[in-house]
């Protein structure tokens, strides 16, 4: 078990007389990620609605904010427990075995084009022996053949722009092998959070963003851009791709400032809680049981 | 209240061993579609799978198919019970007052980037009166600026393409006006079906696409090909785009020919039963209600 | 006659041992544009050549530098006699008529896939009467659509995504504009310059871009950026697109910092030098007789 | 020396009253390839004018014809004269010795976007020994990741697309060894041909897209495709992709049937006349002199 303490600080000045925002921004509770504690700040006095989506799980902060400065301090503790096996007991399902829930994540999205690409996955891929290490060697590739570089890439970059020009952030990284896992008719998804004890080249603390692929019993946790502890993640939102949690989505002029984000763990032997550390083995926290 | 009866017939050659199939064929069953009888036939003896998927509503056949000759045919009569509305009293919804449920059809997907068309729309459409009749507007202009041509598009074509090369087939209609909908931040979304009543133009009956767009109350059915008839329309599957709803996904080598395809509609007076028309009304078949 | 003299300083920083550049910063020699004198420094003792190309007038200097601080100062003095026409006699050239070293800048090039738009330029231009008046419409309907913002595109960005986007900077203005033209089998061309008296919203002087079409019996101007004069222009490189005139082409690991331009124009009523000024002729200065 | 003797027929139905025509059908005359005779049949009685462009040396037919049937019969025969070197003689040239009639070559184009795949090149070329055995390896390389598949590309298909999709014809596999050369700072150019000698697996004889990169002295022959054998090309256009070489353009509504095209090869002994057959050796026939 390993315990996250997190914050973020948004603020924002709204052009508008109003502006409706649609956050995801608050840790998502599913039977691995608890809540222990969480408080939200507000410097406008106004009606707040907070909504699990059915589907996603993901948990939604719905505001209409009047024009001036509106300040958002959202902090959390949570107790992640994570699933930890043997890379070489995991198998990749057969399609006829795989839950109807999952299928939707083997579809094309925004930024990931798998129906382009199912002829180059099979030249790199296909002649790999299925299962977990398969995909340990598609998530190997991404890492190794695209450059982490801040601003190389902006909201419109798709996997197919990742493939040719091989450099972008965590969110690119991601794209990329969840287009290229289900060109492979694997299904894969797209996490964002908040990542405890990323590589300093990553900057201070930020969003993260990382995948997870659906095998033999549930989601597995990779992380291509390489430089994270997958054990450190904290979940935000699940989706697709990106189209599907943006943190923050705006119906409005608004003038942003670049969000601040803290995150710490927290060691407690006596409540057998560890810190986030490098594994070899795979790391999981969805068996995808809640979608049934 | 209409009454559709209509008839798939498919055929396969199966090169593999064995080849798994899911199929979005059935017709949909809503609070406004109801299936007075449905008829399934395969060649092959073997398993199928029929699940309901719990977000779209969406019945998906799965089954593994042998090496061979797969032949596939469906029949089903259903009776429709159009909402019919007067444009005029159709609002669009403010973001606040969306339900949650609907939010996902305001994100781009594969073949609907409408991150891309913000100011695009604006530019076109920012200026209309917000409402049906705004809505009415971006079909047809989508309906004038597009030709209709078989094969001029292709499986990997998206509304952008579309928007740039002004040709396609129902698909990309639908795709362009859920862009540009989504980029107004109206949630619109693509359904697949069958339809009566088509102008010959189409060619013999085939599967259809058209879109619904979340106004006021519920989904409003729009035919930006402008050559079909909202009232002959039978729901198969609904989606973000077509990459959700395909009628057939296949996973392994397979040799498919033409699926057949037909529909006809049925009068009774004594029930009650009209044949599909061309109104002037607003044509609405799903409330959206089985989502809460 | 318009009289401009300018300054461009550039500062690199060479991390290889040596690093081979070309640059297309000096000042065109054409018919209509006479250099007066020029001035070049370079901080590196090293051999410099420049090349007049054949085909496009290019002036290329091609220099390889050692590693560490390169810094180039280049000053020219130009007269540019306009060759002001009004615009009602200017007509479009039937195919038939065009000179065979005009036909490539009809071909569809890198940022130009005018190959895409011949629907949509038929659809949006195709009843207008040809002539002059029919391009200006074209300059008009890109000024109209497309906003200037600076970094809202990059050294990808093509005319099929400013056309979607809708926003960019004057290459990306050019670039549509000629794609237009070209789709109408208008042959039209990038002209890569800097311009005197634009409006201060263009920031400092700096590097522009701008049209060239060929009509009736020569080249005009036109800047779709719709915030500079053409009568201001000074040319430094003509081609098919941005790709073929950037001002410098670096082949090595290089530190670039920010270019310094500078242009002042220059009165002489006695030589009847006049100041740059908006004309609502067509302004020209190629009539294309070098390429004979 | 290799003696090529074929004949192409076109055959079209102008819709409109007159319509113009730029063909590139002639072979090409050089300094390697010199034509004994060559005759032209066209059914109606029209004007045709005849030019070799300026840079690229192409023969373009230029005509207008009248409304109905226009049929053309063209016919030729050629010597081509090749010069054979053993590949490891054949350097790459640094970026400061390359003739700047060349650096046109370096640049990026409609179908070959070379400024994006520079990462991609380094990373799968960069680490090889330059010349000619490296540009051998980017043939290879493209010629065993993409599938030859007719109309399984149309004529929008760029080299990123069959980067990506890995299927294509003659002039995709061509595009997109182009580009992986360009990207290296490698000049390379495309040249449409018809070819003696092609594997049946290309169906009958037909128009042929091919690559010439420029190297130590001259630009030599790549056939990326793997299909046909490089001594039986017999040169139509040169340009810097298949923008700039179609055989055929049309201004005004046509319809056209397939092109029909025949080649044959003569032995003769007596006059050192060989067949043509596949070669370890490099294959020139363009030294590039006739561009000083």
């Amino acid at each position: 078990m390993v315990k996250l303490e997190f914050h973020i600080d948004l603020s924002y000045t709204v052009l508008d007389a109003t502006c409706d925002f649609i956050f995801n921004m608050h840790a998502a509770q599913t039977a691995h990620q608890h809540i222990v504690e969480e408080n939200l700040q507000i410097n406008q006095p106004l009606i707040t609605v907070l909504q699990t989506h059915r589907e996603s799980n993901n948990r939604l902060l719905r505001l209409q904010a009047q024009s001036g400065l509106l300040t958002i301090s959202y902090s959390a503790t949570v107790l992640v427990d994570h699933r930890l096996t043997p890379p070489d007991q995991i198998r990749e399902l057969p399609i006829a075995q795989l839950p109807t829930s999952v299928l939707p994540y083997l579809n094309a999205s925004r930024y990931c084009q798998s129906d382009r690409l199912q002829k180059f996955a099979l030249f790199e891929f296909g002649h790999l022996k299925p299962g977990y290490a398969r995909v340990a060697e598609i998530c190997n590739w991404v890492q190794n053949r695209v450059s982490f570089r801040p601003q190389a890439s902006n909201v419109n970059t798709s996997a197919m722009d990742t493939l040719v020009d091989r450099v972008g952030v965590c969110r690119d990284f991601a794209h990329l092998m969840i287009t290229l896992c289900r060109a492979l008719s694997i299904p894969a998804r797209f996490v964002s959070g908040i990542d405890y004890g990323a590589d300093p080249a990553f900057g201070a603390p930020d969003f993260h963003a990382y995948v997870e692929v659906y095998l033999q019993d549930g989601w597995y946790i990779f992380d291509p851009s390489g430089l994270a502890v997958p054990m450190g993640f904290m979940r935000l939102g699940t989706g697709r791709d990106a189209a599907d949690v943006a943190f923050a989505t705006m119906f409005g002029a608004v003038q942003a400032t670049m969000p601040m984000v803290q995150i710490s763990a927290h060691e407690d032997a006596a409540q057998q809680i560890i810190m986030p550390h490098h594994t070899g083995d795979a790391v999981s926290t969805d068996p995808g049981t809640y979608e049934i």
